[in-house]
């Protein structure tokens, strides 16, 4: 007999409400039952998007979402400006080449925010930028960026700002309308609390108009046709009816919390994992800007970050190691979604006995320790 | 109280095992645990598609794969066939019109096959034609199509055959290799008794050749990408884990009742449920080709469809109306994936109270007779 503990940036663990309501009989999704479910789920939506604007809802992974963001308000050759700092970063650009757009990329070193200075300067020299995408959360290096700093620049111009959002959703603030962003995009597997199987996407008004005068073709991804019929709690396509089951029972689990407890949530686990981090002797990855639903964490010098994560899976943790040319050199210990208290201090106490097993100098329990006294302040 | 069942042709019933199997802690698809799932799936989806060939899993609905088919196999005014015979058929010429390719369309009556000679004629005439797309289980209209004649023709030539077989598989023999189809695309909800959110697809050897040469873009759609990783037992995002979960314990339902008699079984289901129809003297929609997957049945003359689709409702029956131009006309008795002999009893018991209820003038019970005495036999 063995616990297991998924402290993963995506899928995340599902609450006992989520695992429950998957184990139904399925309903048909042309029914007034149905639709009465859809109607509570945008409702809900909204208010965890922080809009007045509709969220629709995609029988596709987040990378679904983020093509019918490139497609839908594009046209071949558009210039647009891509902001890579990690893996998701470069996932825009190479969606933007895909379908035919010229990206500019400002390529950040991983682990850093970008500067929002660069996107302005950017932004004036190419004023024929059609939009900005951006990582909100970058879960491949922990960083997150200043949001509202970007908005503020784009929303001055022509220039739309599409936000990767799907590990920053329901962790940190985005006041799209507020703050005048145009497109964000969530999957279900992360701060949603459910499987993956969904991905999320709003469209400012502007953005809205956009679609009008773009020309690269959508079909399965054609928001325009999704919204004509998510509008009156149908989908264009067969829905995956499960999962918005579900997703009605996690929605109503983070307003019962309510969003700036779930906010404040994230901000205490992400702290108190930071702070057992550091007590035991470790670097952040991204230490001017960490990630409240991930922590990136340096392995100590000539410890390969991967043995690290193999030795906690063998106690029952899964954490995520490097990506790319980070794999054995960084871990990743998430804290969103469906976490509290505990969570943190398994991680942190996994992580120390995976790094005393590696021969790893520290004092035992030290980190633990540093964990609880944020999270008794707390 | 009131016992519920479900008799449409999407979402189809799921069995226990499917239920509790998504009743479970998420587990992460970067692991060597869903690998070996994964692998399991691979294996028993190749043999209830009936190839050699690969069948990749895209997180989306059936008609997610229906793009994909499109996109990877083509460029920009490519010649196409599309066979239409009903809202699935259609759905073929509005995804080639959407990217940009030519599609001559064959209009079949609604509620007919297409003649197999006319598809050689217009190949003939078209030798330029790269593709035939058509829908062997026509759910909109309850007619199967003869898809082995279909590719004897395109065998003999470059053209392509790609097969909407979303309602077919797992209902109907469709032995791709043997027959020279190139493209198989199949939906979770439909034979597969899973909850919607999972499309197949399979590519014949010369369909992958084709990919090479299309220059159409596809990104979260890209199937070369897609099979790279699926043959490792990854996708190339992430997969909508529980649902592949569960995929793995509808196929081992399918393996151990054997193909062969899950054919058998659907057979003799739309044998009784026909039967059943006919004693009540009801017209088939499509009574000289009916698709064993879902049985369409004219209403009789001066009663509404939708008022006999209410009425089983009543008594918990869902099952389906007409579509388009259809609605009203006709309704649609499914019995497809997990239904057994008492599922069409239940069907026929509940249209004989519909149309007792609605004035129709017939024995009542006699429907449940015929029914039976084809069940008898079987």
């Amino acid at each position: 007999m063995q616990k297991r503990y998924l402290l993963t940036p995506g899928p995340t663990p599902l609450p006992p409400e989520v695992v429950r309501s998957q184990a139904q009989p399925i309903i048909h999704h042309r029914t007034e039952e149905f639709e009465q479910i859809f109607a509570v789920v945008r409702q809900d939506l909204k208010y965890v998007f922080q809009t007045n604007q509709d969220v629709l809802i995609l029988a596709s992974s987040g990378t679904g979402a983020m093509e019918a963001a490139v497609t839908n308000l594009h046209s071949a050759e558009d210039d647009v400006l891509v902001i890579s700092g990690g893996k998701f970063g470069q996932r825009w650009g190479q969606i933007a080449s895909c379908y035919g757009l010229k990206p500019t990329v400002i390529e950040v070193e991983w682990g850093q925010a970008v500067d929002p200075a660069k996107v302005a300067q950017a932004l004036a020299q190419n004023p024929q930028i059609k939009t900005v995408f951006c990582t909100y959360s970058e879960t491949s290096t922990g960083a997150l960026i200043d949001v509202k700093a970007l908005a503020a620049i784009t929303s001055k111009t022509d220039t739309l700002l599409v936000v990767d959002s799907i590990t920053a959703t329901g962790v940190v603030p985005l006041p799209m309308d507020e703050w005048g962003v145009d497109v964000v995009i969530s999957g279900s597997q992360k701060a949603f609390m459910l499987p993956p199987g969904l991905g999320f996407i709003t469209l400012s008004k502007r953005a809205w108009k956009r679609t009008e005068t773009a020309k690269l073709p959508s079909f399965y991804f054609n928001l325009t046709k999704e919204r004509k019929n998510q509008v009156t709690n149908q989908t264009a396509y067969t829905p995956a009816i499960t999962l918005i089951i579900a997703l009605k029972e996690a929605l109503e689990l983070i307003r019962k919390e309510g969003l700036d407890k779930v906010f404040t949530r994230h901000q205490r686990l992400a702290n108190a994992t930071i702070a057992g981090v550091k007590a035991l002797g470790l670097e952040l990855f991204a230490a001017a800007c960490p990630s409240l639903a991930v922590t990136a964490v340096k392995a100590p010098a000539n410890i390969d970050a991967g043995k690290i994560v193999k030795a906690m899976k063998k106690y029952g943790v899964t954490i995520a190691g490097g990506q790319d040319h980070l794999k054995g050199k960084i871990f990743r210990v998430s804290h969103l979604g469906y976490v509290d208290t505990f969570d943190v201090i398994i991680g942190i106490s996994a992580l120390e006995m995976a790094l005393k097993e590696a021969g790893y100098a520290f004092e035992m329990g030290s980190g633990v320790k540093a964990a609880q006294e944020v999270l008794l302040a707390g």
